[in-house]
């Protein structure tokens, strides 16, 4: 089977490089390379028509948004809002994080409705029936697991999150480990739960060339889980966390060898400071992958407002380099978000993209800023409107006291600087 | 008179200075150094009992929170409202920038029941009674300045911003400057309006000794504003920010010899690489004078969200040595903020803060943290909510689709990692 990274590899082309070198302003040949040598990835799946969206060096930063029903709370129509939701406000990327209800059903549905990047993590599905059925996650076979992982492949989906580089050794580290907050990822809690009673080797890592097959028969892309990322300032950057990026790099040269595109997921909580040797760490560590961070929350105290603590690491995160932020909503370690609370996360989480592009791109990157500014120093209130994320928001505040009886806004009023100094600084810019 | 430096510099201690230094955890004798160095500000003025709230070197990033009435919109209710959610959520200092309504009358009604570092911006009162009486701000004489300034601190006003460092040179480069946003300071801009139609210095910096004299006087601290500050990211790092910094840091050495507080203003918009640059070129100008941000926005763009905006460059400000930082709200660039957008405002600044602080105060700053992922790692809901900035909001969230069947919240239910792993990491931490 061919891949879009063999095609790359080959010198060829895809009708998706050209389109994202298009929408990115870059030229196709250069696309091309990074693909080839794995720098760039076009999440896609031979069974799905989409529109291509490039993630990787030189690229915009892009946010993935995760959607999902839980084990205890399943709506699908909520979930559906949620999705329409995250298209209307720009998500990159879409994940299926469905843990309750008929699994099968929601992720195609989903599928059928969406035309961007579309993830999810089998494992979820896996162990779930296996819990049912056997009464514990641990009862998991290994069958059970690659058998879920393919029905996802055919059932369309783009980039599947395989935590692959959580090893026997790794848990038994855990076990005497002193972390605050052990294992915070789910997958991976499934995982390091499965090794210890069966007392035998991650599946997903010993069986990686297994893996590398589905994902060549699809042509889809393999996102290398985190599961042992830091769930709180104190746990990050430990020894668990650098052995699974190394493993977790190791890997993604293995896949690059088969053709398969690889993107490795990273944190998680760090304190700011640790976020710029991390991405640099992982660029250096797996060669350029992709990077697809998860926040980083830069504190773990902001119960109810994650979406601005991760907002502020996935900005310097994209700063320095990380490709894809996973979104964080104002319901993180408190609950399933609802509909609202998507929007206010994504939107956070796009800011934050966009600050880092600024510095990431530089002048490719500011051209809506000077526009905004532009039409800020005009009070053209329209066009700072139609700048805005939600340009229904922007102008309800707007127009929250009433409308201004001057042309400026209602917190300065007549004192506004454009209004004071307009006649002494005409002829300037 | 004596003021609280003149103490310091005598190795004298105060009441105020035992107090910040029991709260900040340090010695009152390295505090009373620092004071009288000057890298350390304890804002007061002796008309006036208040919580003494210390800014600068070594302690804790502080929130100021502005509130007050606009020349187009005067609810005198709602911003006492506003006070009393500032004090409520953790304001540190507030400032009172009231344009509109009797403004003696309701500077006078904050003072009297607020007990934190209270600062004010007397440029707006006079020029505004000058604009009433004379039809335009630039009639404004030196003497209407200086008497609302003393006004203000007779009234018991902490700390007053002054727009020291626009000098005529200044105004007259800016004139010519291809600045996107010009001027976006209000009382820089009127202060800029004024030196260009009456041809002549700006008297804050032109008769700095009298206001030294003033600031003595009642031992208020002086905020040297920032009236060049940029507006756009495109203007961040000019020639004309930074030769108003550097007028602002030498006048800062003038005052200290007087024995005078001071802290300095800064931006504002700036791309996020240049942040870290500019809390250092402050620091190394002025001689380590507490730097006061707006900000600083890392986007023009986020309009709406804009406390999203400057929570990532208020971070990154504070763990670069930023002291106290001006909150935002998300009304910012579109409206007076309401009660609501004052909280959120002041939430996102709090984070911002603490999040700096995990990285300048080290261990110190990380209790919080700590505490918080240990109830994680228990599912402890009750002290998670209280560890919360809102509790109220937290356990709402938490309880938006009714209670979870098991311990753990509705986002993973039954796969909660705590709730999967328990059994088999017993023994570990």
């Amino acid at each position: 089977m061919s891949t879009v990274m063999k095609v790359a590899q080959r010198g060829s082309f895809t009708k998706e490089m050209e389109a994202v070198a298009k929408e990115e302003g870059i030229e196709v040949e250069i696309l091309r390379q990074r693909i080839a040598r794995g720098t760039v990835v076009i999440p896609r799946n031979i069974d799905r028509e989409l529109k291509p969206v490039g993630i990787g060096e030189g690229l915009t930063t892009k946010v993935n948004v995760n959607i999902g029903t839980s084990t205890t709370y399943v709506n699908l129509d909520l979930e559906l809002e949620k999705v329409k939701v995250a298209i209307e406000y720009g998500a990159d990327t879409l994940m299926d994080l469905s843990t309750g209800g008929d699994l099968d059903e929601i992720r195609r549905k989903f599928l059928k409705i969406t035309n961007v990047p579309f993830g999810t993590v089998p494992i979820y599905q896996a162990s779930l029936e296996t819990a049912k059925k056997k009464g514990a996650v641990v009862y998991m076979t290994e069958d059970e697991i690659f058998d879920t992982i393919e029905k996802h492949l055919k059932d369309g989906v783009d980039f599947i999150t395989v935590h692959t580089g959580i090893t026997k050794e790794l848990v038994s580290k855990l076990k005497n480990s002193s972390r605050l907050t052990g294992v915070v990822s789910r997958g991976g809690a499934i995982l390091a739960a499965w090794m210890l009673h069966n007392i035998k080797e991650n599946p997903l890592y010993s069986n990686f060339d297994y893996l590398l097959e589905l994902a060549e028969k699809y042509d889809a892309t393999l996102s290398l889980g985190d599961a042992l990322r830091p769930g709180s300032i104190a746990d990050a950057h430990d020894e668990l966390q650098v052995a699974e990026l190394v493993n977790n790099s190791k890997l993604t040269k293995r896949a690059w060898q088969k053709g398969i595109q690889v993107m490795i997921e990273g944190p998680g909580h760090m304190p700011l400071d640790k976020i710029a040797p991390d991405i640099k760490l992982e660029k250096i560590l797996s060669g350029g992958a992709p990077y697809y961070v998860l926040g980083p929350l830069v504190t773990d105290v902001a119960a109810g407002y994650d979406h601005i603590a991760s907002a502020i690491g996935a900005a310097i995160a994209s700063a320095e380099g990380a490709d894809l932020i996973c979104y964080l909503t104002p319901a993180e370690h408190l609950s399933l978000p609802n509909v609202e609370q998507v929007k206010e996360g994504l939107i956070a989480a796009k800011i934050a993209a966009h600050a880092g592009d600024i510095v990431k791109l530089g002048e490719k990157a500011k051209g809506k800023d000077i526009k905004m500014s532009r039409a800020r120093a005009k009070l053209n209130w329209q066009e700072m409107f139609n700048l805005s994320y939600d340009n229904k928001h922007a102008r309800a505040i707007h127009e929250q006291f009433g409308a201004s009886s001057v042309t400026s806004c209602t917190m300065c009023g007549s004192l506004c600087v454009y209004l004071i100094l307009e006649k002494y600084l005409e002829g300037g810019s």
